[in-house]
């Protein structure tokens, strides 16, 4: 490889990096806990990375915890061009998941071809959910913010109108599949917290 | 391992993934590329590990990347107690690196022994900087506000009074030693911006 072919990749990966800076403008639904503002997907990101690593130490799941941990780095940065997407939304799913193929398409673009290879791969492998490390991935990701909003006194929850109900049968599945155990501490504390009055009210249409 | 051993690990990591938590309320001296705010120490964090993941695949440097990624994830969470501290601060920096030691041992003792002994195995390897993961850590770790100061026309720089000569050798000889391929793009990336004035007037303290 020439000096100037060097250059040109270390000139691309660098805008790739500015172009995901964006993210930390792309707000979500839940704030950390304790303060007034939304978190942003990149905090997001960071915080459930290192969640995914640490969980990984005492677990022993047989997953390669450091693929899920660059898979949780990258899942979301199609929100630069699309936006967060409440994970309580009722439809519009598939127009919304072909839109952020298309952003990550365009946004590892940025990057040397190697590179965006390698990253595009990441967020397939995450999307399609088949890989344990994928799966365990998304159990992560999916509870996370269950725990803050648990931690928020059922924070976004009620100011949404969501229901015990819904938490459960959206957020259920995933973690239950990815991360067995999660799911086991994960309900115990949804129950509790069901108790306390977290949730908006069930209707036919949240439950 | 029984079931309430088990519990009672799981109930540790997610203990210490709510105390992370505060990072998000970490203030640092840099901007987000065109927003007002200061950016945060948690969505800092999230784009470096981004970046050396990404900047590993073009370089083939020797390294273990996901090894410094899980460093990258690691490496400011002391400033939960600490706070963030200036980079061309001039002083202090002995006093301050035993409290955040303090304060990361405090903040992993949270999660369960085995996850606590790793994390801060990550961020001792880090702070020695020896190896040649935390090198390529480090690198990435003072590039970045650079870059982004850089896209900011010079961003804190000029309002905290901070020089070229400053920049260069505080800058500098991390990123060099780290990854020598980024100092020499970015070494080309500081030359023009002097030119256009992005740095504050050198002065002898500064310099």
């Amino acid at each position: 490889m020439t000096q100037e072919e060097k250059t040109a990749d270390l000139a691309g990966t660098i805008r790739f990096v500015l172009e995901i800076d964006k993210l930390k403008g792309v707000l979500r639904k839940v704030r950390p806990v304790g303060e007034d503002r939304y978190e942003n997907t990149a905090e997001h990101s960071w915080q459930i990375a290192l969640f995914a690593l640490s969980l990984a130490q005492t677990l022993k799941a047989p997953i390669d915890a450091s693929r899920t941990v660059a898979m949780l780095l990258m899942h979301d940065i199609g929100e630069i061009d699309v936006g967060d997407k409440f994970v309580f939304a009722q439809d519009g799913w598939e127009e919304r998941k072909a839109a952020e193929l298309r952003a990550v398409e365009r946004i590892t673009g940025l990057a040397p071809d190697e590179t965006a290879g390698f990253l595009l791969g990441l967020w397939k492998e995450f999307d399609a959910g088949e890989t344990p490390e994928a799966r365990f991935a998304k159990a992560v990701d999916r509870c996370t913010p269950v725990l803050l909003n648990l931690s928020n006194e059922g924070g976004s929850w009620f100011e949404n109108g969501v229901s015990y109900e819904r938490v459960i049968g959206r957020v259920g599945p995933e973690v239950e599949s990815g991360c067995p155990e999660l799911w086991n501490y994960l309900k115990q504390r949804l129950d509790e917290a069901r108790r306390k009055g977290y949730f908006a009210p069930s209707t036919r249409e949240s439950s």
